[in-house]
């Protein structure tokens, strides 16, 4: 796993250009919409229990964000999510605010226990929530960790079964046999709202293209997190760097991923 | 039908601020609001049940968009629709992701059915779709259509009764008698998310001002065109494209659309 | 009262970073969001009933907005202002829409009825509605009221026993006895959806750092409008305008409100 592998893949998102189903929040949805046009990938964002087999079934990924989540949008999420597993279609899941009330805590371990998940991304605090650390999550923000991220990803992953990508300053990626940490990105995307959401989205994307979900996320992370140093050169504040890291990423070249990505293989 | 014409109403949108009142997805629905804004409309979006009759009695036009439908948001859709329907305010539809599955196509033959619609708006796909013809949707994107544009668009308004608004790199609009195609635009509209949406906010705006359909779609369409063509003039990326689109729209004149429209009639 | 009070709260707000709860419409929701980051507090979106005691036990405010009102979420706004008024959370309603439809009129009542508001934040028009006085809404939009705006704040805060900020070209804010007049802000914030709400979330900001409900109010106003008034100098349009908001916003120094605030006590 190199920025060469990290490279390869993002091409292959833009020649694929898979499908992103979303059941997420309406924060920001729109930022979703958008990064995965950016990142060379196609939104779709639909919650209806009608349409759910539907869209599911011509979609590349699904995509399981928590942030506004409410009892019919977790049931769209199971029946969604069950169809995702019969045809064999990666189930990302973002448990946003876990920790920060127990129906976030319980609807994250119910989508765990109920679907076949290919990745838990989430923030250090609910990671380490849910993988039963102590952890401080204080609305839809990490406020410390205790406990060594990098094993709390290990063990978490080899225990669930699950590829568990933790973003933090240095992200990391477990899927419990190989473990990657991530240096890419910039203290301004903490100043956005949303970043955490693109995160998953264009870990969807990547994930949608690729079966191998370690490297698959740790790909992701390193592109966003290069499109977030690039944003960052000429921003004044958040909303102008917001503006250039949409741009940033559409118009990151493969190359850029290959020289820029900081990914190392513990 | 020419850019005078399309002028003319434009001013006419800003004098008279129409309220559009919207029920739409929570994807780009800021976007919409944001574009009526800049067009010179006035937004409002509402969709509980129990304030429709309300609603719907002070508005200038109703935009029904399917983005992220439910069996709640229909029912408002159908309750808003009769309601504008008594009161000869106009009604425009987007079916958004019709083709891509049943239900959104299903909802959309409800509407057309159940209520007296003066615009159906959407991409090649959709209407392709609706109109019988073979097509592909792709989550809510167009992917190809067989069949002649310009003849699905005649033929499918003639017997549907409802004047039809294609949107493509040339739009077609046709009320089964008159046809235009509408040859502004740029390529970054399709990098957006949610340029579609806003076609229908500012359709919807120009028919809130005019009873001649056709006219009103093809002025809209090529209205926000000419923005689109202001917009990329500068833009690094789709977000900086997208934050002149809007800029260039409040920006534009009336002589910037007589001189820079480019509609031709069939 | 005067800028450096404003100035001491903003320092406040920035080193407390409160948690700003809100249950608010999906059109500006993404604005509010980055709102809170820019001015220094941290926000929080939920609505569902299932989480509404865990998440207002956390929060530092809670800020209720009506723009997108249907029964689920006034009932969790009931059920969320009951939980705040048990802790001495200050619940903050932006009556979004009040007077253009008796649902939003109605569903304001009740929140004044059945919980112990700190401010009600509104446009003139939907405040002169709430107070009884002769106003027009159309859609969200105050056009224009009868009677003074300072008396009808004055008299409505007292027979109310809540403060009420009424944003106008020159804000009022009276808590019955004392009243402010903030003159800072620029016409553009008229021309970009989503500023009363992004008003409300400040004014919940500033209310989780003090109990002075008036001055906090104030304080809130007058930085926001500073924001906007430095926002204003090199936007090209409404978006751009919009984007220089908020960073504008995020690089505000005390000094800034310090010197730029125009608030006059009567």
């Amino acid at each position: 796993m190199n920025g060469q592998e990290a490279a390869r893949l993002f091409d292959e998102v833009r020649a694929k250009r898979p499908l992103v189903h979303h059941i997420t929040n309406y924060v920001t949805v729109n930022d979703c919409a958008n990064m995965a046009i950016c990142a060379g990938a196609a939104p779709v964002m639909a919650d209806a229990m009608e349409e759910m087999a539907d869209m599911v079934s011509i979609a590349g990924v699904l995509v399981l964000n928590i942030g506004t989540l409410n009892d019919r949008l977790v049931g769209s999420m199971i029946a969604a999510g069950r169809r995702a597993n019969e045809l064999d279609i990666p189930v990302i899941v973002d448990p946003v605010g876990a920790g920060a009330t127990k129906y976030r805590t319980e609807t994250v371990k119910r989508l765990l226990e109920e679907l076949d998940v290919a990745v838990l991304k989430g923030n250090a605090g609910e990671i380490a929530t849910m993988a039963g650390s102590d952890a401080k999550v204080v609305g839809v923000d990490s406020h410390g960790i205790s406990g060594d991220p990098v094993e709390i990803c290990q063990q978490y992953s080899e225990s669930l079964g699950v590829t568990v990508a933790m973003t933090a300053p240095v992200d990391v990626v477990s899927d419990g046999r190989r473990t990657y940490l991530i240096e890419n990105g910039h203290e301004m995307m903490e100043r956005v709202s949303g970043t955490g959401c693109m995160a998953s989205t264009v870990v969807g994307a990547f994930n949608a293209v690729s079966t191998d979900r370690a490297s698959a996320c740790a790909s992701a992370l390193a592109v966003l997190g290069i499109a977030g140093e690039k944003a960052a050169v000429e921003a004044r504040g958040p909303m102008s760097f917001r503006t250039k890291l949409f741009d940033s990423m559409f118009n990151l070249s493969a190359q850029d991923v290959a020289l820029g990505s900081r990914i190392k293989e513990l």
